[in-house]
């Protein structure tokens, strides 16, 4: 792979609001706890919308979420991720003229994000309105060294300016949320959440305290400037640092001059702290901020750098022949990174920490999407994520007691600490499959990495918990295991009967119970145990089983598919070829009741059910349901095209694999929906990076070992990719022979021998070893 | 009938705030165009919760619901009535003392009902605190032959008290609907809807005129005081009348004296006029205030026990052997005469003009429940009801097309002016069974008065536009017409397919569409004008009976019933045996999601389907059907006992008939689902008329006659009812013989000769006949 596919340029761009607001998102710097929006250091000019913001993963107020109607324990009220301080503001005034890109003129502009480094940068040349002009180099980094880090290395050097050169820099408490004056429903929701409680300077730090109204979590931000010319110091020494207790700001102003050649450099680092993992975050704060400026940018900058010549060495994603879909997988792996929150009290939200699109909210797209990505790549992490779930269980538990239920545990269908925040219930919480994917995920991870120990303790639980609530939902009709009244991944349709994808995820789910209970059941004193910790009943497993082995997994003889769920095929069939390209996003156009009625599916469904679960159907049925739903989904959802790129894989259809996965991975870079401002996608980043590995790749992890069957499209020159397995390292690459076909070599770069199968010849690999075949 | 039956009076009644909460609604006065609640001229003590207030049929302003979640066209806004002003306080201080029933004591306490009157009274003795004496008697009218005119009667008479007698009198044009700090969604919901226009005195009178803040209406009402001691005039003449333009109201206050043995009477008229129904509607107001004035309150009582008489005529509905469930019954009748709106642009309110339960909305109660009772006993009121639906089409037909349909009309669930105002759209627009319940209504009221020129100008165009509803959202599959996602009746189950009860009102629809049309396309000229008129195209008419012979109509051949819905047998049965009775009512206990998933039933659904459309299926099943649904039913709407009533009557099951009956009959009076003081139960009212005449009386209106089949309950000593068929007025009595079986006489009272059809046999009656049968 060329060095510079991690590098992501944008030369000359337009300086549209649109644009903006799209640069605001794909240039966010984030480690998995602070995300900050690629806002301009200046602002933009007046008028133009933005959506400014800095996030602390899983730092929420209560928002209130009233019910047209009341019924009975339906959630009204719910998290909602906070914009938390605005440190970002930094203003040069060069004689009478405030730096703006908007005023003067801009020479060789480029923003570009470097994915090596882990910085964003912004470089132009200024020519001033009064005709002088100078050089800006605006760096950006949030810190995976540091966590509550976030850096501005600003310099500014004068090619023939001489003259006056004010600074201001702002560090603002009190933040609101985005609203948008056209949309009341946005500016209901930003109302005033953050209360002052305690702001201050301390030498050359600015330090301020706000409280959450309802929720009342603190969060500390400290900043300090240190500013040179030259090299030379500048500040601290001149320049005067205000705190205003009224607005809870704190305002730096220094003024000095500069000669043509000379160089300004402002660095700003901004320390964030947050009382959900700090006992003290004000204390906290300064400690941090005292530790980073000890150390300094450089080795700041060459922590971030080592941080992620780590991560790229684990990934080792490479696409030889597709230069932009190369480049738009390399983003989406670094997105994921930067969203990921890895402390065991945060998952990943649907915008990641890119935007406040969806309220901070974790959803099934955590663990059905991203978190196979963190199993192969960065299982420590995978951990962490399934760690957050399992510390929610007794929410979950709550939430099942809620809805009815007599035992187990429900997942919420969106949320930030694990209570239910979904409004509209009948395509929110009754898309009990969320408590499937969890549990597929537990096993995934336990899979890929062997893990038992995790499993004795947390994963076998969630397991359970998940498990009894199927038995609970369920009912036995007809000799079959019913599951009745939920939501599958389609939201297209709304509490339907035997939704093949949520039966088959229950089916899953209760088997793996079983499994793992049969094979636990031999170690006595450690089952007695775990029975009386969980409570387990002696008859509880084999129930599961009966419930497990005759699950209702519809099937239609006529078409030889999966409905999508009982009733499905009695509907008529929505003709997309003659919906009027306006009326997509179908649910923007048409009221849920009138979706409901068709067979028309807004995202992969039976189809995801298809990739998850192969061994449930012959792979004849499972080609003539890809058919069938390829015809009747619209992938009004991000999480669509992914999968059925995934699907395509397996069954051969080259083509389709990859029109697909060029959809899903370049979705953000390219803003092919049109909504990346609102922030990332980054449940389908995770599914363009499946489509590669487990689609084209074929990889998939099993009980005995990990198997691959490549393919290599036709234009392309090779692809290559690393995941972790069992605590080993092992690289696939695929290559172009020179008679056109592929060849696959698969090698076991570090670790233990762990058993492998290419083209379904199984061997044991050791470290240094590999395996070369090439497909049937 | 003894005459005291509809008297309906309370004495010696506990001053509870629940009860006197109960009372606001069993006396309120209403005459179908204005309601007045049951309120007390003095008011209550300081803290005791009341609803107070004076309503205007279908005067309403919006009200805001916002979702939880945005999704397509989902309403969010919603009509409310309005309490337009409060004329109704009168204070009178004797000495030192403001006379409260809950100052001093009360002999003699009683408030009476006096339904052949038409008024309310209060009458008691009150002991002042400082020893005296005062009798207190109170009347209060809603006239029927003034709809605007609501009047209060009040007259003090000393015993033995001497001294000062003040007289206060207020009329406030700004006031508020019901708010209830501890309901925050109440609270909410009692803005500030009435803005001030005009207030003045003009000479005796006070006039004042509010307006809606979002809808502009205009409310006028105008209010005049006449007082008189001793028979002598004493107002106008002494007393000061002021308006106070900053809070918008009239003070009256007036100070002369009494003596032991001297009345003094104050007469309050207050005339209420609207901008819907009336161009200028303070002018309006003063005009008929003149009116009523001119007229005297001995001319208003004359009238309105003139107009009654005649209403109680027509009914002649009367029960011997059992007093309370015949006091019931009449106080049913006039609780429903009270609440129909008759102008053609209001209907019947779920709670009728008593309270603001429902927001003033109608329903399917309407046309289901109530219009039956005034096809049978006021064919007039029964058309007005069905030109308000007929004027709202244009309405539905938006509503249809906010759904997504191509074609036809959709009533609303729950409207004023005919837009939907339901919030939570799965229990409340899904309903499409309102469409099949209106055209049901239509056809029954051309059954029973053969009124072709209504069915020609309006009724048609109904039934056809309802029609192409159901042809737009149903599908043919395997053969057979399929409605999905609908919600029937039962509101513990939503948005199911082919809902029984649905697709039988669906049938029913579609075949009278092709049976008219059929009948109709013998006069040539006329239905090609017709054709014209309702772009009817040749093939339209042979789909809707293809449709309706295929109408799919489940059936279970296992336990021989018919299924409430396609899926509804799979589920579980919730055993009611089994549920706390402190979780009744369900819904209140239960979230929907959970409800959803079992067998259990809010009210009568297929057992409904089953009284209106028997010949859908055979006697066998319907008896199968009604043991099956009778054990799942909860009855947690007062829309339930009343059909299993019926049902019960018809399958001959003489005890259950009378059990159901009894709640349903004495709903209201006796307050059995303890939730009589947000409002009467309209539907319910109408739906124990219908346990009477339609269940014991089996009567049923036919094409060519009508027929009757009663039976006698054991415990009865007889029965008797009148309706009118076809501009004729029948008399049914049914009577204990001496052998303790029961003897039906069916005379013609006045009309022209109709076909009637007594236990079987069929014969022609003519004016002054009668036949004579016992049952099998």
């Amino acid at each position: 792979m060329k060095k510079n596919d991690r590098i992501y340029d944008v030369k000359g761009f337009d300086l549209s609001q649109e644009n903006m607001g799209l640069q605001e998102t794909i240039f966010h710097n984030a480690n998995g706890y602070l995300g900050v929006r690629g806002n301009l250091e200046e602002g933009l000019p007046e008028g133009m919308d933005t959506m400014r913001g800095t996030y602390i993963n899983g730092f929420y107020d209560m928002v209130p979420m009233k019910q047209a109607e009341l019924l009975c324990n339906l959630v009204e009220d719910k998290e909602a991720l906070l914009n938390v301080a605005d440190a970002q503001t930094l203003k040069c005034r060069l004689g009478d003229t405030t730096f703006s890109m908007w005023e003067g003129e801009c020479e060789n502009l480029c923003r570009t994000l470097d994915m090596n480094r882990g910085i964003t940068t912004r470089t132009l040349r200024w020519h001033m309105p009064e005709g002088k002009s100078v050089d800006f180099d605006i760096r950006r980094m949030a810190s995976f060294s540091e966590k509550s880090l976030f850096m501005i290395d600003y310099r500014v050097t004068s090619v023939d300016y001489s003259g006056r050169a004010q600074i201001l820099s702002l560090h603002e408490g009190i933040v609101h949320n985005y609203s948008n004056p056209n949309d009341p429903r946005m500016a209901a929701e930003s109302g005033d959440y953050l209360k002052k409680v305690a702001g201050k300077t301390i030498g050359d730090v600015s330090l301020l305290v706000s409280e959450t109204a309802s929720t009342h979590l603190r969060v500390a931000s400290a900043v300090a400037l240190e500013i040179t010319r030259n090299g030379k110091p500048v500040y601290p020494g001149d320049g005067c640092l205000v705190y205003d207790e009224e607005t809870h700001q704190t305002i730096f102003r220094m003024e000095t001059s500069l000669t043509p050649g000379d160089t300004l450099r402002v660095v700003k680092y901004c320390i964030f702290t947050d009382s959900r993992r700090s006992p003290e975050p004000a204390q906290d704060a300064l400690a941090r901020l005292a530790a980073v400026r000890e150390k300094g940018t450089e080795v700041l900058y060459q922590e971030q750098q080592e941080f992620l010549e780590e991560f790229w060495n684990r990934t080792g994603l490479s696409v030889e022949g597709d230069e932009e879909l190369n480049q738009s997988l390399q983003y989406n792996m670094y997105a994921l990174l930067q969203s990921a929150g890895t402390d065991g009290i945060t998952s990943i939200p649907a915008k990641g920490l890119s935007g406040e699109g969806y309220e901070g909210h974790y959803f099934w797209d955590t663990e059905m999407f991203m978190l196979p990505f963190f199993a192969m790549n960065a299982p420590e992490i995978a951990r962490k994520l399934l760690s957050y779930r399992y510390h929610t269980l007794p929410q979950a538990r709550h939430n099942a007691m809620l809805l009815g239920h007599k035992k187990g545990a429900l997942y919420p269908w969106r949320t930030i600490t694990g209570r239910e925040c979904s409004g509209y219930f009948p395509s929110g919480t009754a898309a009990y499959h969320i408590n499937g994917d969890i549990a597929y995920a537990v096993v995934l991870y336990y899979l890929s990495t062997g893990d038992v120990e995790f499993m004795r303790e947390e994963g076998f639980e969630i397991l359970l918990e998940s498990a009894r609530l199927w038995m609970d939902v369920g009912n036995f009709y007809q000799d079959e295991f019913q599951i009745n009244c939920v939501t599958g991944p389609d939201e297209y349709t709304c509490m339907v009967n035997n939704n093949y994808y949520t039966n088959c995820c229950a089916r899953y789910n209760l088997e793996w119970v079983c499994r793992l209970g049969d094979a636990w059941q031999k170690d006595t004193e450690f089952w007695k145990q775990l029975c009386q910790r969980l409570d387990i009943a002696p008859e509880e497993l084999p129930e599961m089983k009966r419930a497990a082995e005759k699950m209702r997994l519809v099937y239609d003889e006529n078409l030889g598919i999966n409905p999508q769920d009982d009733s499905f095929l009695q509907k008529p069939v929505w003709d997309l070829s003659r919906t009027d390209p306006k009326d997509f996003p179908l649910l923007l156009h048409y009221p849920p009741l009138h979706l409901y009625r068709y067979q028309v599916c807004k995202q992969a469904d039976t189809v995801l059910a298809h990739y998850l679960f192969p061994a449930y159907q012959s792979e004849e049925t499972i080609r003539k349901s890809f058919d069938y739903y390829e015809k009747i989904t619209t992938h009004d959802s991000s999480l669509s095209t992914c999968v059925f790129s995934i699907v395509a894989s397996r069954l051969g259809l080259h083509d389709k694999a990859v029109y697909y996965m060029g959809d899903s991975a370049k979705m953000d870079l390219k803003n092919t929906h049109h909504n990346s401002r609102d922030g990332i996608h980054a449940a389908n980043m995770g599914g363009s990076y499946m489509a590669i590995v487990n689609g084209l790749g074929g990889l998939r992890m099993e009980e005995s070992r990990v198997s691959l069957a490549p393919f290599l499209p036709e234009s392309w020159e090779g692809f290559s990719f690393r995941f972790t397995y069992r605590g080993s390292v092992l690289e696939a690459a695929v290559k172009k022979t020179p008679d056109g076909s592929c060849r696959t070599e698969l090698a076991m770069v570090s670790g233990h021998p762990v058993c492998v199968c290419l083209y379904g010849i199984e061997k044991v690999l050791a470290e240094g070893e590999s395996i070369t075949d090439t497909p049937d």
